[in-house]
C-alpha cells in the first residue's frame, strides 16, 4: 500500500510566505513518520492515513489561528496501483477482506466522536472517487450516509459534500471517509479543500 | 450527461477580494452559456466542458495578471451517475462509443497545438480519474501518454501530473484529458490546481 497527499496552504494575505512558515512547526510531531518533498505548488505527505490527517488538521489550524482567511486543498491518494509500496504507509483499515457497509459506518462514526475539539471552526467540501471498480456509487452512497450523521454534515453540492464545524471532527470525518469506503486495498482518492475565516460566510 | 467544475481562486494577498472581483467580468462572455451558483467555498460552473475551460482560463489569467501569486482550484466532473442530464452539457465528444486510446491521443494533441497562446506563464497540477469501469489505469496511461507530448508536461508527481507553459495550452490539455479519456458517457472527474506568480519557483 502507498498512501498520501498532495497539499497546499493559501493564506489569502501579503505575509502569506510567513504566515505558511510560522505554521510548519505543527508538522514537527510527525516528521518522523512522514515523508516530505516540496515544490512550488505543493508538499507531498507520505504516511498513514491516520498520521496523514492528523499533520494536516494541526498544519492548517495554526495557519487559521492568526486569524488570516486561509485554505487548505489535499489531493489525497491510497492504494494506486501505478504507486509502489511503502512500509511507512501500513494500516489495519487498507488490509483483509471488504465489511459490510453497516459495519464501516459504524466504525467511522465512533472514530470522529472521539476525538477532541480543536476549537478551530471550519468549512470544507470533498470528493471521494473509489477508483477500478464497477459499483463504486455504492460506496460513495455508503459514505454520503455516514457523513450525514457525523455531526458535521452541511449540505450536498454538485461533485461535493460540504461539511462545517470544529476543524477536529471535520478533519477525522474525511479521514474515515478516506480508510472506511472502497475496498481496503482499492484505489480510493479524495480532493479536499478545508476554508477558515472566510468574509464571506454562507 | 452533466458535467461543470467546482472552481476557487485564491490570491495570496489583502487585497484577495479586490483581486477576484475585478477579475469576474472575464466570465461575461460565457455567462449565457454556464449555470454559476456561489458560496464561501467554490463556485459551481455547469456547462459544457470547452465552455468550462474556457473560462476557466480568462478567469485565472485575468487574476495572475495582477501580478499577484493567484492559484485557481477546480474540482471537474463529468458523467456523474448521481447528477441528471443537463441540456447545457451537450457535447459531441461525450456520446457514441469509444475511439481507441491512439486516435484520441492524436484529437487531443491537434486541439492544444491549435489553441492562441494567452501570455501568461503558468503552473499546474492534476489528476484524472475514471469511474465504474475495472481497467481505470489504461485510460489514464494513455492519458500520460498523451500529456507528455502535449509541450507543456512538466513531470510526474505522486498522485497527479505536473504541467508548466502559457495557460491557453495548459488548460486546453486539462480540458482535453477530460474529455477524451474514459468512456464517452463514462463517470470521469479531475482534481486541477494552477498557479502563478509563485515567489517559490520550482
Amino acid at each position: 500500500m502507498f498512501s498520501g497527499a498532495q497539499i497546499s496552504l493559501y493564506p489569502m494575505s501579503d505575509e502569506f510566505v510567513g504566515v505558511i512558515l510560522g505554521s510548519l512547526s505543527a508538522l514537527d510531531p510527525y516528521r518522523d513518520r512522514l515523508r516530505i518533498e516540496t515544490d512550488d505548488i505543493s508538499t507531498l505527505l507520505v504516511g498513514t492515513p491516520d498520521v496523514v490527517f492528523a499533520a494536516m488538521r494541526d498544519l492548517f489550524v495554526a495557519a487559521a489561528k492568526t486569524g488570516k482567511h486561509c485554505v487548505l486543498h489535499a489531493t489525497l491518494s491510497r492504494g494506486c496501483p501505478g504507486e509502489p509500496d511503502d512500509p511507512i504507509c501500513q494500516v489495519a483499515e487498507m488490509t483483509g477482506p471488504m465489511r459490510p457497509l453497516d459495519e464501516r459506518k459504524a466504525q467511522a462514526l465512533a472514530a470522529v466522536a472521539a476525538i477532541p475539539s480543536s476549537g478551530q471552526s471550519v468549512a470544507a467540501q470533498f470528493s471521494l472517487y473509489t477508483l477500478g471498480i464497477g459499483q463504486h456509487m455504492d460506496e460513495i452512497y455508503g459514505c454520503i450516509d455516514f457523513i450525514k450523521t457525523s455531526g458535521v454534515f452541511d449540505r450536498s453540492k454538485n461533485f461535493c459534500t460540504k461539511l462545517r464545524g470544529d476543524a477536529a471532527p471535520v478533519f477525522a470525518t474525511v479521514g474515515e471517509a478516506f480508510v472506511r469506503f472502497g475496498p481496503p486495498q482499492g484505489h480510493v482518492t479524495i480532493d479536499l479543500t478545508v476554508s477558515a475565516n472566510s468574509p464571506s460566510k454562507a
